[in-house]
């Protein structure tokens, strides 16, 4: 007989959630997607989220199946420990013990995590860091943050907010981040810097993905920037890998979808800027988006043993 | 009756090794100092540690106690798991399997660690960041190197060279520093940098020790170079908490011994660079040049429990 056991996992976004009831070996039995209608105020979201979380709860037990623990994951700054989004610029939340207010409306044992540590634990154990001990996971989308797993778990750091590469000092005389600073990471490097500087180098608005096919057919303006934009990610990775010193260094959201675009250029300067370094295997995202909502249940599990 | 327990600990760096006998407490009873001759080339060095190993467990012995482990901290980068000194510029060092040479020749359990690592220990348990547990330790000296300490103990990476943070890029269009790259923060920020960058304006060869006290006397050029270190030093420090997301940092090294005329403006400039970041608290080091040793006592200490 197999093995009833699921957990419900969440993994909660900007526009859209994406839910799933995966079982102890990362397997994934349901998939659902759900607006996250942030707009709304984040008390809508909450109730939201709750709801979705007792369908997929009802929806498990329906199907024979027994949910053993519920997974959360949200962007921002996350407190693991105390369970709360403590902040989240896109979905609204300050302080929100949502941890604790899972547990009690599913009677279910509820983790929080943070969206992007929990899909660097998914890619680290089941993804493309899968079988190296060190992995560093670097999600370039409309910003930029990072996941440092290490034996399977990712580093929160004293107050949930480690691993934002988005906010390291790469160009001092570079544009002003959104952080308010110059020169970070994101602000040079993000799909929405990407696109802003094409922009502004040709007035003509395009995506990210857009200015890399351009790059690839030898525009020059979109090779101009898809080259600043490449060094400026291996400076980043550069740092990384110097406080790091991880084995695999895996990029995923949005702008990886560059593929070959991106990670052939980038693994050229990331090789020559490697001096005293053990230099890092680099390898695309092997989940998807998904990766949100298997690292969310991941979590879970982990609490759960 | 007093625990008779004792570690033989070895500081091994560029000029001189520090040594002691370290109780479990970390209260030392016996402290050595020894020239390293690296000029005399790797060898004779590591015959001279065993000797000096060996002459510190007699003497434990002799005084009536029980040296029950080693701890040798070394330079450059330090496989601890293998226990093999894998690369060290100043000692002379390539792969050397220090760790089996002294458990053989002394015949106790010993341990291989990085001097920034373990002394980065030593000041989170013992010293300065005592009671929190996210630590970075950064050493400024003729380098800087960092050491990440989480519930007491030092992150070591996948390959024994995490916390490199004199190598992460701070000024792109500054000097080259020693390991070949343009701007990173050793070749702007360290001693060597503040003695070498005052020369540059000045054509005075002094010391970093020198350009503060020059600085805090109003000489403009040494308040220039003062004001660059700093705002250096701040941009790596602020590029660590984004990554790291400690509770303390704890400022050692050389350049510490400028205390308040180093920390007071560091501190300032750390918290304007502060966004999102939780700001972690700003220290000097409490253990001055015994943190190594101590730390590798720690370490020993560690192995055996």
């Amino acid at each position: 007989m197999t093995d009833p056991t699921v957990v419900v996992a969440l993994d909660v976004g900007g526009t859209g959630m994406k839910c799933a009831l995966v079982r102890p070996d990362g397997s994934t039995v349901h998939t659902e997607r759900h607006p996250t209608g942030a707009a709304r105020g984040p008390d809508a979201v909450v109730g939201t989220i709750l709801e979705v979380a007792e369908g997929l709860a009802g929806k498990a037990r329906a199907d024979g199946l027994e949910p053993v623990a519920c997974g959360i994951a949200v962007p921002g700054v996350v407190d693991d420990a105390r369970g709360v989004a403590v902040w989240s610029a896109n979905v609204g939340f300050r302080d929100v013990p949502l941890r604790d207010l899972a547990a009690a409306r599913l009677d279910l044992p509820t983790t929080l995590g943070h969206d992007v540590r929990v899909g660097g634990l998914a890619e680290a154990r089941l993804g493309a860091g899968r079988g190296t001990r060190h992995v560093l996971f670097v999600a370039i989308g409309t910003g930029i943050a990072a996941s440092h797993v290490v034996d399977g778990s990712a580093v929160t750091g004293a107050h949930g907010a480690a691993g934002e590469i988005g906010h390291i000092l790469v160009r001092p005389d570079g544009p002003r981040c959104g952080c308010g600073r110059p020169g970070c990471l994101e602000a040079v490097a993000s799909a929405a810097a990407v696109a802003r500087r094409y922009a502004e180098l040709t007035g003509d608005p395009v995506s990210a993905a857009e200015v890399a096919d351009r790059a690839a057919a030898g525009e020059p303006a979109a090779g101009q920037v898809w080259r600043e934009t490449v060094a400026a990610l291996a400076d980043g990775l550069a740092t990384g890998q110097a406080l790091f010193d991880v084995e695999t260094v895996v990029i995923g959201g949005g702008l990886a979808q560059a593929g070959p675009r991106l990670l052939d250029p980038l693994r050229v300067a990331l090789h020559e800027r490697m001096t005293f370094h053990r230099e890092p295997r680099l390898v695309g995202a092997a989940l998807g988006d998904e990766a949100g909502c298997l690292g969310a249940a991941l979590l879970a599990l982990d609490a759960l043993a």
